[in-house]
């Protein structure tokens, strides 16, 4: 891995995007009019929203029944306990509650607030889930836009989390496809001689961090190209950065 | 906050970097020599090595008197028993222990691994340890390069962390000056109508991982330029983005 410098680029006109949207196709259309040009090896980073509008990962809260557990943790939290049903069902697991928040693993083996339902950026009284299969996701779009534009590109599918012991959220990966999710210097000798034992730098994590530098919260700019970045390919998708539970010492 | 291209700048050529070095002056000098002008809103991204180098945050294992708690918790985990010592001297407190790892919350406030010692990227028998005030420290290459340079940049200085549920590591922030280190939407209206509520996207530690995809783990490229980011200019610190202990669920 050598120094070089990235761009990060963003993708504006990207359109709203509704259930059946073809995801790909507004991209490819969205990065034509705006005169951007793919390059080989650029990294297409896509937030979760899109990816979960166009495919429908839209619930309307007045269709939610309540269950008893639902009710019970949100008047506990102060929660809608609509969004509190949906939040349970979309999880594994509840990882932790308290101070107005559920933190879950979710089926998907994410570990995160609400399961990653959220109701900003929808209409209201809509709430989005998380992709079924972000992987699935990412590689649908890069097979599309591959096709189209023959360069050679890789798609990350990114949310926003929080995270213990720090104010403030980050983007990370949920998704991915044609770009190895870390780097391994394991094994590795620095320049003084030192092997490095468990440095394995999160690149598709770093790749989201730095890709909401570029993109608004409000300025619908879902999409923005990472270009310049040194990567493996591969198709190994995210569960490579999601830890195993009997290895985690917060679950 | 608008959506516009940034650029990730490494900068080469930078020395190795001992006890007493003026670390602004070999920043400039390397920026110079790499043909880079500065510009106006440029962030500085440095890595705490080279800053625990240049402030003689060094210690020769050899020197450490290993107490009796060091040696049963090193005995335990299977590590160096000098270096455990000087992982708890660096500590406030341990926050968990297991898998061959402590984390522990350092005297700064951060949660991380081993209080932020370290062995890599050191001469073989010597550990690093965080800066004492890394704000300070950031404070004091900006003062140094808006001086020598007439440019109003933001320093910050990073560290490579790990993270609960996920493998990897990405960087994060440490210390900042100049830079108003989360950026608030709180009450911001989305174009939907929908009110935010706890979006503040931690600006420095986004920027931190941003400028881990231009750093070589290995290339000695310790300080890279983040070009094009929108800023609030603040001294408030990195103070901003660390949880209080009765706010987290997990610690």
């Amino acid at each position: 891995m050598c120094a070089r410098p990235i761009s990060i680029i963003p993708v504006p006109g990207m359109p709203r995007v509704k259930k059946g949207d073809d995801l790909g196709s507004l991209i490819v259309g969205a990065v034509a009019a705006a005169s951007i040009t793919l390059h080989d090896s650029d990294v297409l980073v896509i937030t979760q929203k899109v990816i979960s509008k166009a495919e429908g990962r839209i619930l309307h809260l007045a269709d939610v029944t309540v269950g008893r557990r639902a009710a019970k943790i949100a008047a506990g939290l102060g929660k809608d306990p609509r969004v509190v049903q949906v939040v349970l069902a979309e999880a594994k697991r509840i990882v932790r509650m308290g101070h107005g928040v559920i933190i879950t693993e979710t089926k998907h083996g994410f570990v995160c607030a609400n399961s990653g339902v959220d109701q900003s950026n929808v209409e209201e009284g809509f709430v989005t889930l998380l992709p079924e299969n972000p992987d699935l996701s990412a590689r649908r779009v890069r097979d599309f836009i591959m096709k189209k534009t023959h360069k050679r590109v890789a798609v990350v599918i990114t949310d926003t989390f929080g995270r213990p012991w720090r104010e403030g959220q980050v983007d990370v990966a949920i998704g991915c496809c044609g770009i190895k999710p870390t780097r391994d210097y394991e094994g590795v000798v620095d320049p003084y001689g030192y092997t490095l034992r468990v440095t394995e730098p999160a690149l598709v994590d770093a790749v989201a961090a730095a890709a909401q530098l570029a993109m608004g919260k409000l300025d619908m700019v879902p999409v923005t190209i990472v270009r310049g970045l040194s990567y493996e390919e591969s198709e190994e998708g995210i569960r490579a950065v999601l830890r195993k539970r009997e290895l985690d010492l917060f679950r």
